[in-house]
């Protein structure tokens, strides 16, 4: 049954983010349609909208207002879309392909990418701020912050422009590459987490399991995809494969080997699930999550 | 007197963006160096601060916590950074000189230019959102909101849009350049001016007031940068003047030929100063300021 449970919520998840950002990037007369379209283009029909299915399941274990659990998946994958918009640029990693599909830059031009991406990121800060009330707005107010914290230098754009730094270096450490990750791309996923927490008035405790579960599950899932960037093919994941190979970039499995980074991942599994003990059967649906990000093939 | 009290507290805004910037952008364990370089690069020692400034003087005429005002201030700058930094890349503007030097990305490079820029939005926002408490976040919600309109789809970078897409158009009319310019340039500049106003707590009437003085001044502001691309000196400006004229842009100045353009900045420059007739004396100084951005030579 349980992962029956998980796939039915990550489905949930999915329509809730896709039709959450079709009427927010619905037509009006304020915004320019090419903008509106380059801004759809890049965050509608893709992705798994783990981090949204993320703030739902940590919801689930409190008792959290389902308006802002809403509000706050849709908002983190704004920022998600936003930075791989920017991450495939021309001057960042150059991509061409992301989802199967052109990326942003190739399918529109340089420039909107840029500015969709922009203002991915804006909108992001917008619906979690839509309607204040004197009611609502000190966790509103949490939200911006920690998703700020977790985006900005001292989070995702941290993590890239380390990121940046160790392609060009020769001598990259694990410590390293543990840092670029924990900011690049774990950083939004354990606050995905978090979120679900937060909105939940989780006491000190459960919030600090809770952000050891999303630091665990982030680094999980980013050594999952640099090992599938070894194992897989440009078709099973619908982005370029061998990349990190091709480009002799260091990574958790080229500085560990294969067989100690397969060890690695098992053990930050292992560790996630322990996060979760405190919940107890509730909890079950995000275990089925851990496992499946770790033992995903695309 | 008005004329030194105006300098005298544009000194005094230029003084609190700069000291609260230096602070946000400190040297920490967790920010890459890189990083932190490019955006006090792109944010100090430069910029008229006129929309700190402007934070500063509405407030005055509202009973408004001084520390708000400056947090707001402050995160209104960074988003003012962050929009010079894209608009001057290579696929956008593709301009090397900003306040007389090199642009970020002709100082560093294209990538970290743009993640300096992306990682200043954030800042605004994590600014605006800094320390929460049951008391403050409503305010706190109000500011952000605000700010998230004014510079997202429907603001800055919604003009930034229109305009690229005017530049390749030959029918580009009034109507069509006013928008821009409400959007582009208007639109955060007349946050700022109802910034004071939120923290202040205005009733709706002085709220709408400031408003209307904050979008005359918008539009006064972009015009008056048109003249002076006309008349200036790239020397005076501290950037490449000439430039719409060189490039074939229409601007208001274009369209509606030179005399026109004074007279309409002559009307803006009214209409900004009899949305401030409510407030009586203690508006002389955004008088002041009002007659300063019409009338500059740079």
């Amino acid at each position: 049954m349980t992962t029956d449970n998980f796939e039915t919520k990550l489905e949930k998840a999915v329509k809730q983010v896709e039709n959450g950002l079709k009427a927010h990037l619905a037509s009006d007369d304020e915004t320019p349609e090419t903008l509106l379209e380059a801004m759809r283009y890049a965050s509608l029909d893709g992705g798994k909208r783990l981090r949204p299915f993320l703030v739902n399941e940590t919801a689930s274990l409190f008792k959290a207002e389902q308006q802002l659990v809403t509000e706050a998946a849709i908002a983190i994958e704004c920022i998600h879309c936003y930075s791989l918009i920017h991450d495939d640029l021309p001057s960042m990693d150059n991509d061409e392909l992301r989802r199967g599909r052109p990326t942003l830059w190739k399918h529109s031009d340089e420039a909107t990418a840029i500015l969709a991406g922009d203002s991915l990121q804006t909108l992001a800060f917008e619906i979690l701020s839509n309607a204040p009330t004197p009611t609502n707005s000190y966790i509103k107010s949490q939200l911006i912050n920690g998703l700020a914290k977790a985006v900005g230098k001292t989070g995702m754009v941290g993590g890239q422009i380390r990121d940046m730094a160790a392609e060009k270096s020769s001598e990259v450490n694990f410590a390293d590459i543990l840092m670029i990750h924990s900011q690049k791309t774990g950083a939004l996923i354990s606050f995905a987490a978090e979120a679900g927490a937060i909105i939940g008035g989780a006491d000190h405790h459960a919030r600090e399991a809770i952000k050891l579960f999303g630091q665990k599950l982030g680094l999980a899932f980013q050594l999952k995809d640099d090992l599938l960037d070894v194992e897989g093919t440009t078709n099973d994941l619908g982005k370029t494969a061998g990349k990190d190979q091709a480009s002799g970039k260091a990574t958790l499995v080229s500085i560990l080997g294969h067989e100690k980074a397969v060890t690695f991942l098992s053990n930050l599994k292992d560790g996630a699930l322990y996060a979760l003990e405190p919940f107890g059967e509730k909890a079950e649906t995000l275990r089925e999550a851990t496992r499946f990000v770790c033992e995903r093939q695309n």
